[in-house]
């Protein structure tokens, strides 16, 4: 059992990453670099981490596997900064039991993405996250990504704010201000804890302004100083440098997006930061591992704009 | 001929009105409310006015009326804010013409809506705005309303910047805060008089962080006094105020949009503040109508709450 | 006034021809090779006509044009064989007015497509219909092209048939073959006379065998005795030599499709069968005008393989 | 290790079960009911059985219950039918060993759908299924099903049939007739053993007409000697009577796809047959369990039109 820390009481904000997996040559997880990526990016800004997401590559890995990265996550942070893990599995039972694993490992709350594969309509979703809401040990966030699983509406989650006090926020990457705007509209008034993340990282500061708590950013496995100073800029008001990053981090962002199927790129931004990522779980057609190659230099150029520190080895 | 005004000389920024068209109990364009709407936008702050854009259902009115609405818009402004008239008529060769037509009335710049009907490739996009900024006689704004039309993307945007001073703006109604961050990082820097108006009012103040120079919203049919406060509230950088307002407006708007075909849930909400603005020209079914005739107790609840001045009549 | 011919007093079907509009040099109709299409296609087995179709570009036509159009059709046909024009104008009151012209032309039946440009809800769509129905001076066709129009839904079919003795049919280019069946299951017990025309060519023999009366296929321009060789075999009942011929036919119509925003590889097409179809109002990019050169070549080859008696000059 | 069969040297064909999967109350596997559904719709005429299919809700069970259900089917089919297995997993690894352990069981082809939750760029898809294909020891069956998964393009589909022996035939759920006879033209010239199953039900009749092999379908878990029948009466040539039976077994067929998220009103279906399926594992909200309750009464009405076979208890 993990120790009790300060965030534990406090309402969960900035910026979480969604962590990279690394594997080695033979595709199995590389425990030593996730380690190394999880102090890194602490060491660097992040306000928390979050494994087993999209960026995870979390339908790519086992059950075991899954449960395994969390362990890893949690032992590595310490306690330094709060972790949302995803929790996601087959169905509900399954997903209760990942929950309570969880939970014995410190994880703040257990990120549940909506209903994939089946494209269901939004009664379903509700009474889905109803179900895990009645029987969950820990507290769940609501994971909406519409590209990939059944959208979460507006009603769906006033109500489920509403009704369940272990509900305690949303990641959205629906990239939609607008339904961003109109969750808080509804759900903030009555449930002030309750935290928004936005996926949105190409306006991460538009989204603050409007009222998220904070991001969760493929990028921030690869510049988390700079998604952090994105934060701080924002928070400080200086919203002439907070937008003059903003644009600058798009340019990098987008050379990681355009081209590659997700998350493929920003695993390449990662290698050029000097972590050894593997060539992932998803066979590549020849041309993909071309571009990837090629990547690595326009990133690196990308990245030389911007005086990071070096890399950590 | 119309006078030379000081706007003519700058860039277009604020609250542009995408104007409703009112008519009479036969279905007829209905000139008096036109005119009296115009000059009662203005009055309450507007910066600009569109008419024969989606807002004022160009499509239902035949090229003779969309002409006719101009010359009234026009005339009725005369001369106090810059107009951005709807131009795209059937081809290259009817919008050319109506594009002169426009600029003899004093218009300064017509708006032309991406090839509709027939979804594009994008390469035939750029090749359309081409052909017409060859030899247009008036300014052009791009409009990009891809759930209506062609898409436009970030690089033909691009590239008719660079290639076309004639070409001086974009108003983008996709919603996609990241879509207009693109656009601006890429064209800004080497255009800085490039316009952008976004058409996301649910959004605006973010919107306007992120770089727009303004809007052109329905909702300013309806409560313009809002619409420009939301502006003004923003570039004085009094942020808490304009979102706070932002989120107010927003449940406005959205009982305008739920449950009605666009744009007729906004001709209900004109008619809260006392504009006749007649049947509409798109038949509707009963329950339709049950509907809208719900909406106008609604939208006088809405308006209640903020205290504005009475109605013309 | 034209004579009543035998075909009135019938259900129509069989392939109709969603007519080309060949324009000149400087994008003028080409009045004499659009008499030359009609009569082409008619001595090639066509069984009926379909001008201002989405294959006509109509769109890209004026009011006036689109009028000029169906009278150049309907005299050249000359009664010979029935003609489905489009009649969809910029709102009823103008749409009405076109039934009425086209009407006195001798035209059969007007074709409406659903309101485009805004999606419509389907209440909407089915209460545009009944506007036109209940005021038309003929017989009205359905016209259903969700990728580029409001959709019509069956239970709005099934209703309208039911409601409208006016509304005898429906050209149906959704290509979906399970929504066929569903509107044939629900209209043609009670609705024996109304007829379905599918838009989908690439799958006619089945579409035919699924209980279609016909279809309107953009390629009866260009293969017009192949169309009408595909209906015969499947009414014959030779569906092994049907099919054989639908496989080869599928070969030439993709080399149509791909690459070309529609219907401009038809066009190509058209002129490799002789036609001077011009250059097309949309404006192309060089990479569409040197796709479209490679096409004539790949045409003439593919036409090449079936024989088909030498073009007209 | 299963005995060889005749039905293991020839082209797979006819009316596959993609088998609904019961649970008991508790939500575990029913394996009795399993058992006898699987023999009840062999004794009905199903040419084979396909669990872990979408049908099967196999991403809701997790990878050992997914062994067990082929383990229960292959048992109980006992080589009166082949089966085809879904042996999609997290990952390539996985799945080939979900490959190894169907083919010791006596499984005739693991299909594999498409990669989903991401959606994969076509070469990606291809890479994915090449290097499945490269190590198999099973044949493969590409699932192509795009409102859930990555789509399967016909370039893919040519080529991948065109390397890989191994890859045998496709199930496609597009319920695109003009893509599966796109399919068809580009493979079955050199591929005359690939087999195409439809998992179109609503058009079976013309998805045979059009060349496909067969079908899976989820009604055949509720009527399997209608979808039999179907099968029958179109390969006699009987396509009169085959196409009246289409028609009413489509009113059937939505009486359970309406309504219902996929695939709850097929569970109802087959409950009204005798089974017991148990409430599923996807919660469900209180006014989807009163559809489904209302469900049973419609489908028993529309069965009792068939005058079926009393049911087996």
């Amino acid at each position: 059992m993990r120790r009790r820390v300060s965030w534990f009481l406090t309402k969960l904000q900035g910026i979480f990453v969604p962590l990279l997996t690394p594997v080695d040559g033979g595709g199995e997880l590389a425990e030593g670099e996730l380690r190394r990526l999880v102090s890194w990016v602490i060491e660097r800004g992040a306000h928390g981490l979050y494994p087993n997401g999209t960026t995870s590559e979390f339908t790519r890995f086992t059950p075991a596997e899954r449960r395994r990265i969390v362990e890893i996550v949690t032992d590595e942070a310490a306690g330094r900064v709060p972790v949302i893990a995803g929790a996601a599995e087959a169905n509900v039972k399954e997903t209760l039991a990942a929950c309570e694993a969880y939970a014995r490992m410190g994880v703040r709350s257990a990120a549940i993405v909506a209903p994939f594969y089946y494209k269901l309509e939004a009664e379903a979703v509700h009474a889905y996250y109803a179900e895990i809401a009645r029987h969950a040990s820990i507290d769940i966030t609501l994971y909406n990504i519409p590209a990939f699983a059944s959208p979460i509406d507006v009603p769906a989650v006033r109500s489920l704010a509403h009704e369940f006090p272990r509900i305690i926020g949303i990641k959205d990457s629906s990239a939609d201000i607008a339904f961003m705007l109109r969750m808080i509209a509804d759900v903030r008034p009555s449930r002030p804890d309750f935290f928004f993340l936005t996926g949105s990282e190409a306006a991460l500061v538009p989204m603050l302004i409007a009222g998220c708590d904070g991001g969760a950013h493929a990028s921030a496995n690869v510049v988390p100083e700079l998604t952090r100073q994105l934060f701080d800029l924002t928070r400080a008001g200086d919203l002439d440098a907070a937008m003059r990053l903003q644009f600058r981090v798009l340019k990098l962002l987008d050379s990681m997006l355009d081209g590659f199927d997700f998350p493929d790129g920003f695993r390449a931004g990662a290698e050029v930061r000097g972590f050894h990522m593997g060539r992932g779980r998803q066979p590549q057609s020849q041309a993909q591992r071309t571009r990837r190659a090629k990547l690595v230099g326009s990133v690196q150029a990308a990245l030389a704009k911007f005086e990071l520190e070096p890399n950590p080895r």
